[in-house]
């Protein structure tokens, strides 16, 4: 049955818009009847994203975890949105240096255990790279923010029985957060 | 705190990039310190996807819902995908519009039911669309499979626990089937 749906490369590609971020290119690939095609593909690095876990604390009257976020202003969707710490890998970085990196960076936490709980295609339709989520555990704060020239964002922490209401609506609309979360709720056996 | 966060139109925008299914633009705004700087924003069309549920039905044997999803080729994971039926929303449709027709040309099925699950913005970092996920009940096979010409896919029949053990992994690598498959467990309470 492959057969019947895979296409070929054919070795022809050609970069139709070079970014700041990411490129398009146009790969040419030979669909399953024989026919060659130009087939739109983004290159961009790849993703990270990390969930800081604040532990509970009954004995301190907190009854539940709670996580580090951001909020910052999107591009895209051209208005605020709350989301776990993610950025890009830089060249010559792992996904996790990445990960410890932008942990530091957004919210000034370093992590004891930096746990990979999920590893997946942003969009497999058009995106040629892959988002992975980090669980941060072991939080302790040891530096200041350390934001890039156009990052401007607050900090804030906000516990899981917010998340579970607010995930996927109003300012925490990211379609990648919510599958971060579902890692994080698979990790825990919660689902 | 918003003044510190939010970014100004400044109304300058180009387009740097036009595609056969999305477009880039430099959108020119004003940070929140007041310089002006060129962002990339992908315009894209609106995406559905649609979660068919085949029920459980003991009397038969069938202890668990199934759903129906489809095998293809993706272009950016250059890999075979595993995705529940899904499409954009072309122009004159709306999102349901949208749905019903990607249901009936992917798998040959009507829904009695098609119900608002989820809406949300695939990446609020570029993207400016939204991605809206309905669940279809009440299926009914009604149709031959209707693919454009370069749509190359088989239908599967894929039961609930195979679902939740795959999803994220493999060929269920998409990211916007985690997100959708979130929105399908947090319909009927599972989460």
């Amino acid at each position: 049955m492959n057969r019947k749906l895979m296409w070929k490369d054919t070795g022809k590609v050609e970069q139709v818009w070079k970014g700041p971020v990411f490129n398009i290119d146009a790969v040419h690939r030979q669909s399953p009847d024989g026919r060659e095609h130009p087939m739109v593909v983004c290159r961009a690095p790849d993703w990270v994203t990390v969930i800081p876990e604040l532990p509970a604390d009954p004995s301190a009257g907190k009854e539940e975890p709670s996580f580090l976020m951001v909020r910052q202003f999107r591009h895209g969707s051209g208005s605020l949105s709350c989301e776990f710490p993610a950025g890009v890998v830089d060249p010559g970085e792992t996904s996790l240096d990445a990960a410890v990196r932008e942990l530091r960076e957004e919210t000034g936490y370093t992590a004891d255990q930096l746990i990979e709980i999920g590893n997946i295609n942003p969009n497999p339709a058009f995106m040629d790279n892959t988002s992975t989520t980090y669980l941060a555990r072991g939080l302790r704060k040891t530096h200041d923010l350390d934001l890039d020239d156009n990052e401007f964002l607050e900090r804030l922490e906000v516990s899981s029985s917010a998340i579970m209401e607010k995930m996927g609506t109003g300012e925490y609309h990211s379609a990648i957060m919510v599958q971060c979360w579902y890692w994080y709720l698979k990790y825990c056996r919660t689902i």
